[in-house]
């Protein structure tokens, strides 16, 4: 029985051959573009042999492997089950929400591997890949991800992808400005994931701007199990995000101490955020939109300066602040962004990734303008900061400066890409769906006809099926 | 549309200020200590560096973040996923189990830093923290989330922060008599974690006795879905128990030991649990209360003996007879000890946690007392047992004596601890709700209205909505 | 309220005294087994101080525990909770499917650790255990998951036990012929778990031919909740997959190797599968049974040659072509099998294994085959392939021969002992349910009365409950 409220779409969301078209392209060029530049690194290419004998290298430990493969699975379960998950808490849009992060991170990675190789991994005409670089690219598809919430249930799969081939570019262009040209710190990426890729999408969803996505207000809520299965995905982020800050710190310390510094800083922003979930709501009831949300916060806050001498107390202050000011976001911005700037912001991510991404972008720079060599000792104030080389007459307050010159020109390459990217995506060949049918799987899935749906129309025909 | 049962609600349940400043209060609190006792250890410190030449080690492999993160992040996952879903199979109270959990798990684990560092942890007026920290903090929370089982659905979430400052400080006190007077080897914590917690919940909820509980009996089961969603936690908790119980032994050989027992155990555990669900039922099917806790006791009940030389086939005994106790305890225990001690033990702590910490502490009092040097190894015998220093003299049998004497202790502890913090919750300021609105997430959550519920009503508005 | 289909059970489904009996009869030998034969392995023996020595081991690292432990968690996470989950896609057996996996798995890893102890650990009259062990015991269990999925709905849990029991024995003499007779690599098991696990359980499902499946047509299908459970176990079997292929793989470039060869082709083999999915339906849509199985074809197709050179590019050729395999197999070949070979597949783990299988089989062969010393280095090529002792000769050409003749002894063993297993379990004892009652699971199991299927019932009485 197909449902009645289909019988008003006017857009053309038939994806039969436009959708097998882009993958398929896309992945042929993959093929043809990993065959003429991507090949193993020498810690996963079968002469690591005669490598560790070079290298000195009494164990197979000393492979980057054992260093990162566990952050490694902890940050790719943050992708594909954490972003994927938390965006499951609208109704009917779950198959979207898992289905179209499962592939436009899949996409993602494989184009993210060639644009983040040709920059940081570029030798002698090939990309050398290891563990290191799975990582980046999962973190890059992350900025992904982050945008994607901005526009979620109301693009098609095919925007999805073209989006994502525009921002992992955008993505790769800004890292090596921070990282490489302005030689800034942001391990947990902060500034090159979070407050790029909030802002990115936030500009894509301005740009789209839908008048009249009231239309599908009924949709855009959540039912009691979406509100469960959405809080898998909170949980696996939340645990999971030591992992996320510290995966591609230097080995040792560094990696140790950017766990520490997130854990305690998820920690506090759990706190905070019920305190003022509560407390804003007259009711004084608890919000699940806040609690998925703004505990999470705490992680994205902490990104850059995980890794630095923050201290644990520190931690617990940033942790504090960012759960604060992200439910106050849900609460009080993300009405007024809607209706006075249109940007119309499906999952929160200017509460969770925008704010969060600039204080962890200023609490970086302070971090490092702070820094000493009484704090970090002689030997773990070069390394922590890489003051070596060309850098090795930097001061800590240049550094600082130079971290908050990171977070300007993350800014405007979201905004400056974001508008061009969106001005793409408005094209009206793309097969997005017409308001009344966002957040709407049946658009571009199948979805099984549920009995109590069935069971539902025999007595009230004229409302919507229920999941 | 204002759901018809809620206006009987006699207590008073608004949470706006009450809640905030507690989580506020605390965080600040938080933030003075760690302000003034907090550092990082050595292992975490920029100064690391210099540490590893002082210890002359040559590899940062050596840094025990690589021994300890993989099992640490298992652990992670066991108490926010583990936890907070197993105690989701209530049909109106999954927000409340995964939610309070998070809340108080997120409390817990610092105020758990800072209690465990002044006993453990402590040098020159700091609490300098690493990994193993962080692992402490978890488990001792795992301790506040097994109470939390037993008064699920009919507490506050104030009440659950004040039971959680309470039963930390309890829980550190107890685990220093334990570890650090009677020199007790307890690194799955049967007795710390499991013993303690359960019977410290057990003692809660029978001081908060609601002789009219069976008001919200409708709501104290299952749906087919919420059984799903309990089921992620129960294998979450399963899966991952071989690291619990080994994440905090020694490097090597008893770290490696206690998975292999801990993995042992747990799949025996399985198959006698599915033996006597089944056995114990007229209909001879199986229970879903059953599946999702009694196959976990296993993993309980080898917590002691786990890094000791239990052997594999001693790991099946355990845990095939953990698996019958607990089943069996289902069955009948629950029953009895609501109708005749007026224990109401929502999610059967009893069977899972208190009977088989029970067995588990009294399996390493066995195992400990009969270790011999054949067996162990001369190094390996005073390495395991850490008969160093003052405790060089200590044979087997007394250690047996002084396992027994732990698990004695841990009783006392969670009985005199128990009626203390109970009468403390009893108090009538925590706005905890009234019987009828027990296992409701209504009380203290916003919950969605479902489109099923709307369309019930309209056919029906006597019953209660569905989820 | 006794639902009215249940009227019409004619087979004795009554478990109350055959599965506890067979449950503890399997589980005491167990006992008795691993009392007499199973012991610690030197790694995880408390006589490892002195092993270290005698190998002249400077850290604790260097124990197998830390090569292997993390990978071990993500193969089991893929054994309990991808499988498990994967598996509750069906409306109405989300328990079945869940709860069965546990109990035949927990049953398998113990047989499994005896019977491939037996072949590979065993020294002087006892089989040595370690973290390998538990990952190969996994492993095995992984291939009766597998043939699970064709009888998913249709079995009793004791034909499940005894189907456990034969084709984990099946399944070691398959591997011991595999591995250790013709020498073949077969390290993520593309021949060993997958082609033999699923052409074992579509020639048992084929056995069990059940003509009048029709009648139990209206359970065969999915709800949207239960998708979404699917994908939980979706997301975990393709996230941590590389974990899988990379497992028991030597130590070093290996398993650095195996784990990105395996990110590779999975991402890949996403896009195809988007691809076909929506290209293969008329309206275009996407169709969440191709988007939870063919996704992960890319991970079984490089279980083989995953560790070999294969290069990036290779598994991404690799993972596109066993995407598109996979999904054309459920549109096209699925029902192809059930109407014309009477081959029920519930899950279609002929288009998820058996295909991808035998593709990862002959890529695995090729692959050997077109080794070269120059691709290798003269050491590694020897590593990779064992080339030492009796085997220092052979050639590549000669190993990919050899490669090859596993597919075949692979199947053989599959067809053959499948026959035999599908013959035993085709006794009319084993308390199977009958045609109309497949796919359900208050056959088995206790389930809770739903609130929603109440009311329904009330407005609607002939039709069935929804979950």
């Amino acid at each position: 029985m197909e449902r009645p409220r289909h019988q008003g779409m006017a857009k053309n969301t038939y994806m039969r051959w436009r959708l097998p078209l882009v993958c398929l392209l896309w992945e042929v060029a993959m093929i043809v573009l990993f065959g003429v530049f991507v090949r193993f690194g020498p810690e996963a290419d079968a002469h690591w042999e005669e490598e560790k004998k070079e290298l000195n290298l009494t164990s197979d430990m000393e492979n980057d492997f054992y260093f990162r493969y566990p952050s490694f699975q902890d940050v790719h379960v943050m992708i594909f089950v954490g972003f994927g998950f938390l965006m499951t808490f609208l109704k009917r849009y779950g198959f979207g929400a898992v289905g179209f992060n499962f592939l436009l991170a899949a996409f993602g990675i494989q184009w993210a591997l060639l644009m983040q190789g040709w920059f940081h991994s570029f030798k002698n005409g090939k990309i050398l890949i290891g563990v290191e670089n799975l990582i980046n690219a999962d973190f890059c598809v992350g900025s992904v991800c982050i945008a994607f919430g901005a526009i979620l249930g109301k693009t098609s799969p095919i925007q999805l992808l073209v989006m994502t081939l525009f921002q992992v570019t955008l993505f790769s262009v800004n890292e090596y400005i921070l990282l490489n040209l302005l030689h800034v710190k942001d391990a947990g990426g902060s500034m090159t994931i979070h407050t790029f890729g909030a802002y990115f999408g936030l500009t894509v969803t301005r740009i789209l701007y839908r008048p009249n996505l009231e239309q599908s207000k009924d949709k855009q809520g959540s039912v009691y199990h979406s509100d469960l299965f959405a809080m898998i995905g909170t949980l696996y982020l939340w645990m999971y995000w030591p992992s996320f800050n510290s995966a591609i710190s230097d080995h040792g310390d560094a990696q140790h101490r950017s766990a520490i510094n997130t854990y305690c800083s998820l920690a506090a922003c759990v706190l905070t955020t019920m305190a003022f979930s509560s407390m804003l709501q007259k009711k004084g009831k608890l919000d699940m939109v806040h609690i998925q949300n703004a505990t999470l916060a705490g992680g994205v806050a902490v990104g850059t300066s995980a890794e630095m001498m923050l201290t644990p107390y520190g931690s617990l202050i940033v942790g504090s602040i960012s759960g604060i000011v992200s439910t106050v976001g849900y609460v009080y911005f993300t009405p007024f962004l809607e209706s006075r700037l249109h940007i119309q912001d499906t999952c929160g991510i200017h509460n969770l990734h925008a704010m969060p991404g600039l204080i962890g972008g200023i609490v970086g720079a302070i971090t490092a303008a702070a820094a000493t060599e009484d704090v970090y000792g002689k030997e773990g104030f070069i390394k922590a900061f890489d003051f070596t080389g060309e850098y090795q007459t930097r001061t800590p307050s240049v550094q600082g400066g130079f971290q908050a010159a990171g977070i300007v020109v993350s800014l405007l390459m979201a905004f400056v890409g974001g508008a061009i990217v969106g001005g793409i995506l408005k094209l009206p060949i793309w097969g997005d769906a017409a308001a009344e049918n966002c957040f709407e799987d049946e658009v571009y899935w199948e979805v099984p006809e549920d009995e109590e749906s069935d069971a539902y129309h025999m007595h009230n025909p004229d409302k919507p099926a229920s999941p």
